[in-house]
């Protein structure tokens, strides 16, 4: 066997994260133990949460360590088993991290059918994330109005279909023609907002134009003026569901909160944070849901895969912050 | 029968109240119709509220108009009746505005015992938003760790108290020496931390050494960046309780935000508003456990009760935005 090529953390990015932040190093190909097998990538999974994963503060999950190799959800094939559940040929998903070869124990890992995109987009934590925070935590009711930011993204894409699958009425916001249009011409949606034409006080006007009642679910994933656009709007007993704020992910100082955010008080509303793992029990009963959606043909996929090697992945990452993708950004090693 | 004088609203304040925004006026003392009463004022309720009533946007309650009488809390005795269920020397407590004689036809009102001020603060409005603020939003539960700003206001002072009789470990903010050794000496509290010595940044250091596993429940009188050291302090599953903030009311431009909202993502917490009138056919059974706890003398009642007469409404509403009542802040007109 060739060698593992790897992408590890060099330096902890301050602000945007810099080609220097990472290690492009190659090492042994790993050997199954017992009990263990080894897969070589496919897919490699690229999420906004990553940002979070490099700042060395609490949160959810501990930091990626300094020379460790990045922490990423992939799709590979086995190539060597001595594990009982795993053989070769095998196609898994697991959190195997930003490297042409990975060995595991199985844990956390689920074997699924054909290595497709879908695994790591509306079936992986993307969907995963739509579905549990639109349903659970946004407790959204048939008929309400919905309001989702990021919403030509993976998990944007995914949530504007569920709340129409729900029979609610749905407004994406996105950035720029071609995304918008998107949203309206082929995901379904109601309305579609373009916040880079309109700027922070043309979203908030727009949203009250397609939204007179008020907005009952607001899902976001951007924060910043966005989110406080949304909360202008805010109708009685509203949610807002805080999955995210890429808009401040690569801020090197603090950002402003939400100034808005006595519409809460004003309108009775509730805005509350969750973590997809959370539900990690839940997955395979939100996992057959959605692809019986998917199946039916009322979600679509929105996939966006780009063809490289594993030493592509900082490029490729930096497409998503700039929100150059149009869906799930997956990066595509075979 | 003499004139009944009135404060009146003479234009909106930008920022701070001025004396020039109120007028001054003398009517007629009104005369009872058919089903109604007439009430010479006693007592008046001054609240962090009524500075919100005083601007012209969209809120849970219409602005006071210009040259309205200013909408108040009170407590009357009867003068005059006409109407079935109140009799002349009856005591009666209703939103019957800041004037010496108001007519009413019983419509929210509600008859006392006595004309004592705790049917202003613990019994009343206050005590009431303490009781649904901390039991139902915050979603109390025994053991749990609280925290509460604005601690020796009216509310403040009932929310602490209630979480001792539930069992829980309290801390409370509050501005000034004085005030702060009253939370833990007079009221039960188990730490006190006075915002004016520490600052921003030793108040959330104080939460942190106070709490060391975190926040459940933070009550929100203030905000500003008192809300935003609680949500930096957050516990896992926290809840935050928006129930005001004083510290923004009198702004003449927009304020920041809590830059730390994000902390309801990683400790997947909740920040919810309300207005306790949405509980007010409630209101019997939170009062009823309320005096059973002042007549066991675990929630002690602090009034601040200023005499004066109805045109010393003005100033005293500046002490409150001051922060220099201790407690539940009363004008006594008798």
């Amino acid at each position: 066997m060739g060698n593992n090529r790897q992408i590890r953390l060099a330096a902890r990015p301050v602000g945007e994260i810099k080609p220097e932040d990472w290690s492009h190093v190659s090492v042994d190909v790993p050997r199954a133990g017992d009990g263990q097998f080894v897969g070589r990538t496919q897919l490699v999974s690229l999420d906004p949460a990553m940002r979070g994963w490099l700042d060395d503060r609490p949160s959810y999950l501990p930091p990626v360590g300094i020379d460790e190799v990045m922490r990423a959800g992939t799709l590979v094939e086995v190539v060597e088993s001595r594990h009982p559940d795993y053989a070769v040929g095998d196609h898994v998903v697991g959190t195997f991290g930003v490297q042409e070869y990975a060995v595991s124990d199985g844990k956390g890992a689920l074997k699924v059918d054909k290595p497709a995109a879908t695994y790591l987009g509306a079936l992986g934590m993307p969907g995963m994330t739509a579905y549990f925070g639109l349903l659970e935590v946004g407790a959204l009711k048939e008929g309400e109005t919905v309001v989702v930011s990021g919403a030509a993204g993976a998990v944007g894409s995914v949530v504007g279909q569920i709340a129409k699958v729900k029979g609610c009425r749905v407004i994406g916001i996105a950035g720029g023609p071609e995304k918008t249009a998107l949203l309206t011409e082929e995901l379904g949606f109601d309305v579609g907002i373009d916040y880079r034409a309109d700027g922070p006080d043309g979203v908030r006007k727009a949203i009250r134009t397609a939204a007179p009642d008020g907005v009952d679910v607001y899902f976001d994933n951007v924060g910043g003026t966005i989110l406080d656009a949304a909360l202008a709007n805010l109708a009685m007993h509203g949610r807002v569901v805080i999955c995210g704020a890429i808009s401040q992910y690569n801020a090197d100082q603090p950002t402003p909160g939400p100034s808005n955010y006595l519409s809460l008080l004003v309108r009775r509303g509730r805005m509350e944070g969750f973590i997809v793992f959370d539900y990690a029990k839940r997955y395979p009963e939100a996992a057959a849901e959605l692809a019986g959606w998917i199946s039916e043909g009322r979600i679509v996929l929105k996939e966006h895969v780009v063809p490289g090697s594993i030493d592509d992945f900082p490029a490729t990452l930096g497409m998503l912050f700039r929100g150059e993708n149009v869906g799930k950004l997956v990066l595509d090693v075979r």
